[in-house]
């Protein structure tokens, strides 16, 4: 890059000069710093172009100056993978003026929409149809559904429906090269070559970017329960899901477990949160269980409602019986649902509330949680004395919050200087002793880049880095982050 | 490949020699003749490696030598996509030795096999275990689980459950350097680089060597019931499928759509299969549902097939009311559902009784196929007169059989030289138009790759070859298969 004024004459020219920011002419704090505010970066310019083909120019522009470009949606991502260096010479490429909905199809059950729709919007429109989309993650009202793929978000919903790549049938790409890939589409069945649509999702804005994607659509329930139930231990939880798996089937849209500290920090922090339980005592380990059921036109969403509760009380009475649970609660009204759900989402509030942890995003085979979550909170216990493990989180997809709490009225950075190398190798190595991942649902980013270098599979990496050498020779697509240094 | 006697010491000191078969010596058939016995191969060797470990060292061989390798399942593909060229000069990798079941995890609904294992095997050690391995289609009985994920196989229980993609977790692949990549493992959520996995699934063997899969299971239905209605057009048929989406959710788990021509020609060859609506006459559509019903393991198999059974009534009765349907039959028992499934699956034989026909098996967004159908089968009409449009598929996954039967008593050579380029023509460019697939879930292979060639978006095909080139840059995987030549 040695004359960016050139490019950013070209850019403003193509684009706009409104679209064309530089850190010198307007505060662009909004966009260069990350949303935990742990990365602050500063842009050679921020450029918002308008629809793909302005985005085509922006690539072809940059590969000709040889300027690095970092694509954002709606900078929400907790990894740092969506703001500019520090340098002043890399484009910020903000995708968020691409926000028209091109498509819905109700019988194809698809909904075409540009990369800088919020994923709020998109649900909205699918809602008004009749039909459902069903990814749904804390940060749904600013997040864009271009970011949700390049990073394949997860959320609550993957139970049922899958991460963000399940729901993607098809995908408009441009290149480094600025070549338009017109991948869009409502096909479910197409065989017809190598998979780029799923080789773009997840791969961060380092290979390409997403421009507009066709998504899967679904009936919405017709109604939607929920359950809380006790469990003495994670290997009774486990017993439980398979219970519900084998009754609900693919009603069962989630299964949420939280420890009993964590609901005490819930309780202390907010108590006019309920206590289910007769007793008002916490379990060892609390279940949500929520089911959505289907329900004919013609039929009242209220008979839904009372099979689904049937089927609730059949599953539960059998556990109890096995003794698999201890106690349960069936949410008689969808505020006693939003109630019940409210315990769960309450707990990062809780945990923040509570003062310094050190978090961990982990995944692993379901099968092998009990037995990890009790062998590391011994060796958490051990190495950070006065701690408190607090651990819940989407068992029914094998993905745990694994989050360490100090003890209260620490010094803080003593803390994290004294414990969080080692409480981070702790965790991670006995995650991948176990075949888990270190990083289920937030993606590598800048943050987890060298954590990825060193426990990855060193063929795999091998192969990402041969597939980013192909694709994008010059390494200008959002240098620096998934990919660790060569 | 100046020496091909040095490279086969090698492989027989490796792999040992009763596992090294040249064509002279011994009658290669079964493994060299396609199974539709359009391609007739010439190997170097038909090499047969026990385990993952062999093949690294086979690969690592070949790519010393510059010898080619077509790897092979269990030789059921329809597109000659797994069997050598003429040449005498590629090394036929076949999988069949690497036959063992590697773990099987309940609590984590996972089965990890591999490439060898027979599909049925697959599905009956799922079975064993009271769980479900869901993919299923014609050739279970001797295609692999390696061939389906290198063809990301489809099948009937894709409406539900997904192609072979979306059944997969994890894979073992060696590259064709001979490095092995252990990507195996039951995650469902994982964001920790490139999905390499579904690269390599739908690749045909050009990019790498499946050798082991870890598949998704699933809880087994208690019960499944089918029905079948008439509809007066294709447009009521999608109609249905709406109403049906809604009504029975995930427990809708078929709905496969047949015309009267296709049902007419199943009555003529095979009279005594049932003819179920009153008057004996088929409808201009035929639409089989099946719905699949979880169920407690507290609770009995006759309990879920009543709840089944309602909500078909309650479904059926609405599309009466509404006009959506003009008659309907719900099978009353395993051995009615099965004779209702036995039309379905009699139309290809019964085309094969009558003689001549050309065949595609082309996908859709469902929203389109009515107008499709309608115009294509006019145009068909107008370009073969006599000649009968066998029309049927999974309309819920917009992927049809569209098959013109030849009239009967026709001259077959002089009627394919008159009319088969045209034909292909015709659907293919209104698929096209349409924004459809020409090729949904046989794949590519040897037959379909210069259609490939010309159909393909150019950016998507230029995109496949520096993949190709990045993963495989002598070209020894499979060549001539899938991508065509540049």
């Amino acid at each position: 890059m040695d004359r960016p004024e050139a490019l950013l004459d070209t850019l403003r020219q193509h684009i706009g000069p409104a679209h064309v920011l530089r850190p010198e002419d307007a505060d662009l704090s909004a966009w260069t710093v990350d949303w935990r505010k742990r990365y602050h970066g500063r842009p050679l310019a921020l450029v918002r172009p308008a629809d793909a083909a302005e985005v085509a120019t922006v690539m072809r522009a940059c590969a000709a100056a040889g300027v690095a470009v970092v694509p954002q949606g709606g900078n929400t991502g907790l990894v740092g993978g969506g703001v500019p260096d520090a340098s002043g010479r890399q484009i910020l490429l903000n995708l968020g003026r691409l926000s028209r909905v091109r498509a819905l199809d109700v019988d194809n059950l698809t909904l075409t929409v540009e990369a800088g729709c919020i994923l709020q919007q998109v649900q909205q429109v699918a809602a008004a149809a009749g039909l459902l989309f069903p990814l749904s993650l804390a940060a749904e009202g600013s997040c864009t559904i271009g970011g949700n793929l390049a990073s394949n978000a997860g959320g609550t919903a993957v139970l049922r429906y899958g991460n963000a790549r399940e729901l993607c049938l098809g995908l408009e790409v441009v290149t480094p090269q600025g070549e338009l890939w017109s991948g869009l589409g409502g096909l479910r069945k197409d065989n017809t070559g190598y998979d780029l649509r799923d080789l773009y999702i997840g791969s961060e804005g380092t290979l390409g970017i997403l421009t507009a994607a066709t998504l899967k659509l679904f009936p919405a329930p017709a109604a939607q329960t929920t359950a809380l139930a006790a469990c003495a231990s994670l290997e009774a939880a486990v017993a439980l899901l398979g219970r519900a798996r084998a009754a609900l089937g693919a009603a069962l849209t989630g299964f949420e477990v939280m420890n009993a500290a964590a609901l005490a920090l819930v309780a202390r922090h907010f108590p006019a949160l309920p206590r289910p339980f007769a007793d008002g005592a916490w379990p060892a380990w609390t279940v949500l269980i929520e089911q959505s059921e289907a329900g004919s036109p013609d039929a009242p969403g209220e008979a839904a409602a009372a099979r689904a509760t049937e089927r609730f009380e059949a599953l539960l009475a059998g556990a109890l019986e096995a003794g698999t649970i201890d106690d349960a609660v069936v949410a008689a009204s969808l505020a006693q649902s939003r109630s019940l759900w409210a315990l769960r989402e309450h707990i990062p509030l809780a945990q923040a509330e509570a003062g310094l942890n050190i978090k961990h995003d982990i995944a692993l085979p379901v099968s092998r949680i009990p037995a990890f979550v009790e062998a590391n909170g011994r060796d958490l216990a051990a190495a950070c004395p006065g701690s408190t493990l607090i651990c819940f989180g989407h068992l029914g997809d094998g993905n745990l919050h694994h989050n360490l709490q100090a003890p209260a009225g620490i010094d803080a950075p003593a803390f994290l200087r004294a414990h969080e190398a080692q409480v981070n190798a702790l965790v991670h190595d006995a995650v991948q002793a176990a075949g888990g991942s270190f990083s289920a649902e937030h993606g590598i980013g800048a943050l987890k880049c060298e954590e990825l270098g060193r426990r990855k599979d060193p063929v795999a990496l091998a192969l990402m880095r041969r597939l980013k050498q192909a694709l994008d020779p010059l390494n200008l697509m959002n240098p620096g982050r998934l990919l660790p240094p060569g």
